[in-house]
């Protein structure tokens, strides 16, 4: 496990889908070659972004397998595995080590609400069957499982290669108190693309983010600015992006950001239902922002 | 489409699993004839409380089949098909409707958030692709998305095979409003156990519910009273549940309603993990509480 | 303290102003014979309705000492006392002893979060301060402090003359519980009007409302239905009376039944700035309500 | 109204008790002076810290009064006015002006609900009342009202001499629709503790706070570090500081301010019933803090 923690711009990957609604997998090929060609330093295929959620078994085996021969070592992985059973997530997990994952994410999905114990031990399984670090998820929104802070830093002490939190919760504090707890210690990763100034500000290890698919250089740019230090920098390049990652988080992330990649000539096709395309008016707008964000050519972020 | 609304109490079945984790039709058999011999009116297979969610594909096309053949026709029967895709979705309500289900039930799970429209279609589909009714499930607690009055106003307006609504929200201002809404023509559902007083009380069409597994005669004799009009009796034989009916939806219906069948002599396994058996506390409680309800030889509930 | 709990429809008194701004207590005294005339079983001076928390102490003392004038012992009062302070609160608390009160009502009023202890106590130092019951009243959504039903049953215990509890959550689980945990001794009462029909099933003591000033035959006709046992007369008057109960609770209480006592002829002026007169849609829909709910001569609501 | 802005650390003061409960403006005064030889660069009496709810009108005229005259305009000052009616809030507004305040603060607070429009008139009644600044305050967790981004710039474009924001939801993600909404223009304040480093790097013209009360030095060393574009400096400070300022907020700003002055040896009694003074287990923790924070000599913090 040499790699322990991933830091920087983690890009999410789409799932691309043909007018039959079978798996795309050139196009696939083509959006994790944007990514890598725009800078981000890790990919993570699969996630929310990816509509893991939706896939068959056999189109996710699909999408990891060609997904880690493309990336083909050129940058660390993070593969989602999220399952809601304990079983299918193990499965998944061991399955993204043998292709090559660097590390998986695991989200605590669930049905029925989860005893912390329960959770814990969920935790536990996929880290007893695997040898690549995990990146502990918490996403109230999309899993109906809030992980307390004081539950994350218990399952940080319980399962070593849990090394990586992701918070998507949109609430600083759980950063705040996740550095005060461990001294700064734990890797923690901002999911809430609008919180991204005051996350990476707080200390975060890296950025979760789908952005990257459609304006990759002024996620990069916010990033290398909080590293350098240049506050004012930074704030500038936030608000700049601000509207955009505000739009695509609140409207859909897979809804989005496809329309955003065929609006710029990559046609991944649209989510699946019931996830429908953007439509007329959320093209427009989108067309509108891209437009504003557009890099000028010459002229860096 | 003869039978278009099902009245009464309406038994959501468990899914038993062996030892080895694998679906024991066995048990599943019995379970269903201790519910039909205590007298429901319908019986729900591959709800909530059926861990449905959970099963592979396989499985849950063989626990449908099963449980058609088992019931062989003498209550009506609502199968539960949801799924986070709408394609899925389909395939299962045909499946249910060729086994021979008389209703179909649909939750409206994601894992994006569904727009008004995408919610819509979702139904719409589901609704052409079958010739039974459907009972619309709305229970963002653990969906994930909370239909508003007005949206299910408006697919029970836009897709006419949905007959049924079962509301699992707890607020029992949302049956006020579809029974003001509807001039009480709306049948709905009670899905939150401890509103069961209220809610029949309030109009409703009937109870769904997990809890004559354990406790059958007190809930039929419950229904029975609110229908015979014995407000008195009806109270009393509420709050002499109660305790039972809050801790079973609390604490979680597959763990404890097969903690409790196993106490009560019916060995159906545990849930599936994440989620745990019930533990030793919880099992001492249950017992003490099934024990305070048991029936008195000879004295009606 | 004879009287130990007040059983039946106990109607709030809004507070008239004249038009520039001062106490109206001749237009008060008209609606409190009004509201005795209509049958209500108690009179309450000074609560949300009666604007109680608006008024200076010169004020709010003139309108305890007309009110209970003028409720000249026909009915028993529940007068308001609730203050931010607890000095404050025990002075009005011994004021309406004084002037005659039956009860005192008190809301764990609040700015700061009060800690539990400092709840009971604040309880303990009114009911140490008089010699007549206490209505103990929970309604966070104007007091921004929610008594857990823990927390009331200790009070309950620690005070001795707390001896009705007003539940205003709209949460009917509240009174299930206070009815469980106190086999059904202690006497609740309703606050939330929509849910009128529920807590009275449930076994409420008392139902305290403001929507007697403008509709007392229906609410009186409803309360009378459930303790006859007519389960199916009592649904029908409380579908009949159910928008206006909507909505008058919506749209604030000194607002619409002011409004509403003008449209029926009694002119009590408007609530106290920030709070405005309902304006021309609401009066439309209220009169449209009212018309609706107009008792037909000779028939029986 | 030459200062329509200002800028930096304002200071809030507690509103000191003697024993018998009456005012103490001797103490008073020496906490205003500690506070502004500490660096604060604004004072704000009678905000939530300064007890200004709890306040009868003649107490509150002491303490505006006395306050102005002990501040002598060595800084700006912000005093709090607000009163559940408009009626008083406008005269306490006039007062404050008259007393040679520099702006005054106004909460929307409200016991009923209030509609956007009563909101408006609300400040329209105070902006026409006086000519010197407003800081509008939106904190719903106590004044039970929530202003959303839209009609607080509503606001600030219908009432002039609003021109500060003071933020206090908790939710960085309302500063950031401010500042995009006004192209930046808008001068918001942070009016959460354990936000500051966030709201001050997202742009926050100043800090509305109490805890210059107890640990001046880290709170103005934080302020100067976002100024001078320190950020790995700013965020040491901050999380030095966090379990004091997490700490002073979840437990109540006066109860904790009060102890932590007299625990300095300032003796400004303690807050006013229902709230009591901070228990000997917070006490031990706050003094523990204290001396964790203390400055050792000749180290800047």
């Amino acid at each position: 496990m040499s790699t322990r923690v991933i830091r920087g711009v983690i890009g999410y990957t789409i799932t691309p889908f043909a007018v039959d609604g079978s798996l795309d997998l050139p196009a696939l090929g083509r959006s994790i070659d944007k990514l890598i060609a725009s800078g981000v330093h890790a990919i993570a295929p699969l996630g929310s972004t990816g509509e893991g959620a939706y896939l068959s078994d056999a189109e996710w085996e699909s999408v990891v397998r060609f997904s880690q021969q493309q990336v083909a070592g050129r940058v660390p992985t993070v593969v989602s595995v999220s399952d809601l059973t304990t079983a299918r997530t193990v499965q998944r997990a061991r399955l993204a080590e043998s292709c090559g994952a660097t590390a998986v994410m695991v989200l605590a999905a669930s049905y029925w609400k989860l005893t912390d114990t329960e959770i814990v031990d969920h935790f536990k399984a996929v880290g007893a069957a695997i040898n690549i670090p995990i990146m502990l998820y918490n996403n109230p929104a999309t899993s109906g499982t809030d992980l307390s802070v004081d539950l994350i830093l218990r399952i940080l002490d319980d399962v070593k290669n849990v090394t990586m939190v992701k918070e998507s919760t949109g609430d600083i504090q759980r950063m705040h108190r996740l550095f005060k707890a461990t001294n700064g210690k734990v890797a923690f990763y901002n999911g809430c693309n609008p919180l991204a100034l005051e996350a990476l500000i707080a200390g975060a290890a890296g950025w979760c983010t789908a952005a990257p698919n459609l304006i990759p250089d002024l996620n990069l740019a916010l990033w290398d600015a909080v590293q350098n230090g240049q506050m004012e920098q930074a704030r500038t390049l936030f608000y700049r992006q601000y509207d955009m990652l505000e739009y695509i988080t609140r409207r859909g992330l897979p809804t989005t950001i496809k329309a955003g990649l065929k609006l710029q000539g990559l046609d991944v096709g649209g989510p699946r239902l019931p996830l429908q395309p953007l439509d007329a008016d959320g093209c427009t707008l989108l067309q509108q922002r891209l437009d504003e964000l557009a890099p000028t050519p010459g002229v860096t972020p």
